[in-house]
């Protein structure tokens, strides 16, 4: 592959000390994908494109203009899976109640208040009928949800996450993931996170021990390689 | 708190960011802390300190030098929980058998091919009986693991993470942790890498959003406020 | 203890066999208990006391006045930890929507079509603010629910279990948290089963394997030998 | 079906009660079967055949007769998995060790004392090269092990289940394969417990809510019907 996100944060000395040690090797992938569009709501990208600390203000837990972009790769994916009828799940944060705290409250109290709009699906990626909806309250997407029960039904081997952010839900959801012996690919341009540098070298850490990380282009490529639609395992 | 492990990794700019955003508040303590000591055996460590390069020759799982570091930080924070009788556990990577492979096998082929006794506990911190034993083939220490339920039994509500590594069991068990309410505290120098910006990034990751990251004397001096030694829950 | 509930039903030889064998000990009480009150929603119940054959004609999953009789042996529990300001928390069923159907809507598809006033909380036993709220779309309480989290943020360790269906979700719930290490005491008079037998084999393999199975006067009377109330395990 | 196991044991009038509330349809099969022989070791059925009483003098957890009618038949399922190049995995009880204890060994004490013998599998149906081995601790196998990532990384969809308790860790591994939404068949003849009552009322219990429930040459003939051998699901 040509320029990784990670070049130039990554030294090229720590790159060859993985290559050294064996890890980031290609998971590969299935025959049956599902997308997981993680977090896609406006508290996460705000109402409209903005620099990130204009952004900030209108919901504190915004990522700004790079989440925008980072939509805008989503599309495309997004159109292959209806395309060819694959399935289609939105882990997402429900609105916070009082009782639900716990840890969270404590490291990152302003999480507790947004604004109920904030929760909102952001429309150019939005759930349609059909989809599933897993709402969570934790970073990864399947701790204290049905997520994988879905998966299993629908018969899945593969998930091609985007979303939001890098370094939290996408990350733990990737790793659980791998635990679960998916096969697993992240979208570069198609996951977004507040730091740059934690973005990237979470992208880093993903390729090197739990997921294929590629820019969305090659892995709508990859993925049309796949002969047949995802079909129900019942009889 | 003085210099950060991530000071001139992640930008001053993109601290304030976070600290706009409302992250990284301390998550607290509680009273009954358990110390979790995470795959430190002779695969992550080498047999004795040597450099990187050197030590992947043995294991290719090692991280070398760094390790022995780390190891000897761990030692005071063992001996407080030895002094006041607080739980310790010891998640570990036990020998692969061959249907194991799943994702892992893909993604690290190395990994599964280990001389038997990398898997020997390092010495200077190694169990003792009565401590609780967790054979792992994950991430996270939690996962497809009976960790919690032995948290339960024993009443914990803090955990003090040491161990290995920073950037893949460590990070996944305290997210898991975080997620399971348990306070976490993170020995930032009591836990290793294989590559020193992934290491610092992590610690970041984790003091912004799961855990208390800090030195392990400040943890210990924490600890020492604790009045009595953890207790049974039992009636 | 006098009579069971099992009695006549699991022989004097089979009791003999199981004491023989050395189960059905005593799991005991710890100090920090919490109360399930699961699934008494009307659609168990009835919106009044109807003979079995009548309640079912408004909604199938209703066991019917068995019902409404536990639910009279709830209220003096729960009176117990409102006064003594222990935590409640309501496991319950959420209204199905169709992409959630997985197995459940192939083994019972009458229950994908409950009407939605089925779903509201008995009012003679229904949560009030501060209580915790966990939806759930499995038999067990901690299956694909964040329970486990808020317990351990609790810091309980003893369960107290009332609801329904006996056979169902009691049974799977009190099988996870025998499990997860929790202590675990069954108020046999304040669960309920549309089947008397199964309701009387299912007490009798909780009391042998997972838990203790007592009338709920009896269980008042062991909680009120705790002293204090339950605590914050926060620092 | 004909006569079922339950019959005489649950009421006639219970068993249409359940139909009219509309229970007990058949969840169907998938394509891609596994079978689950768990615990299937020495100290549940005995070195030999033995009437109850006499059994439980060698290992208190013994079933008896009983237990060997089931190892029969298993015999030709095995078959049938091996045949058609099927998984086969075997959740078991691996020998407790001390910090293990935990609520079992307050609830069944004799449980942490069986021979080491008691921990071999039973030669008729024990496992093979390539079969995957799930040591547990607790009832429901998929409970704090890599059950469910083995069947995903397998390409599950169906599970067929033989083995010991019915009341205790059969009944447990059926719920949870149910919530996870797995097909499940129950092989009635080929599962075995302590308690004749018992048994028969999780039989119909499994049989309303969770699984279907067929003697074991039904199942054969189901499975029968099946194309292809069960494939990789790798790319």
């Amino acid at each position: 592959m040509s320029k990784r996100p990670w070049d130039g944060i990554i030294s090229e000395e720590e790159q060859r000390a993985y290559r050294a040690a064996g890890f980031g090797r290609s998971g590969g992938i299935g025959t049956r994908p599902a997308l997981l569009i993680i977090d896609v709501q406006y508290r996460t990208v705000g109402t409209r494109p903005m620099p990130f600390w204009e952004a900030i203000r209108e919901f504190p837990t915004s990522c700004g203009e790079t989440a925008w972009a980072a939509v805008g790769h989503m599309v495309p994916l997004l159109a292959q899976f209806r395309q060819k009828g694959w399935p289609v799940l939105y882990p997402h944060v429900a609105p916070k109640v009082a009782t639900e705290g716990g840890r969270l409250a404590a490291k990152v109290p302003a999480i507790m208040n947004i604004a109920a709009n904030g929760y909102d699906f952001v429309a150019e990626v939005a759930p349609r009928e059909g989809d599933v909806l897993i709402p969570k309250k934790h970073p990864s997407a399947f701790f204290a949800t049905p997520l994988v029960s879905h998966l299993i039904d629908l018969g899945v081997d593969t998930l091609v996450v985007a979303g939001c952010s890098t370094s939290g839900c996408v990350r733990g959801t990737v790793v659980d993931a791998f635990a679960y012996n998916f096969r697993v690919l992240v979208a570069e341009d198609a996951v977004y996170d507040r730091s740059v540098v934690s973005h990237a070298v979470n992208l880093f850490d993903m390729s090197e021990k739990y997921a294929d990380v590629a820019p969305s282009a090659d892995i709508i490529a990859r993925l049309a390689t796949i002969g047949a639609p995802a079909q129900s395992t019942g009889a």
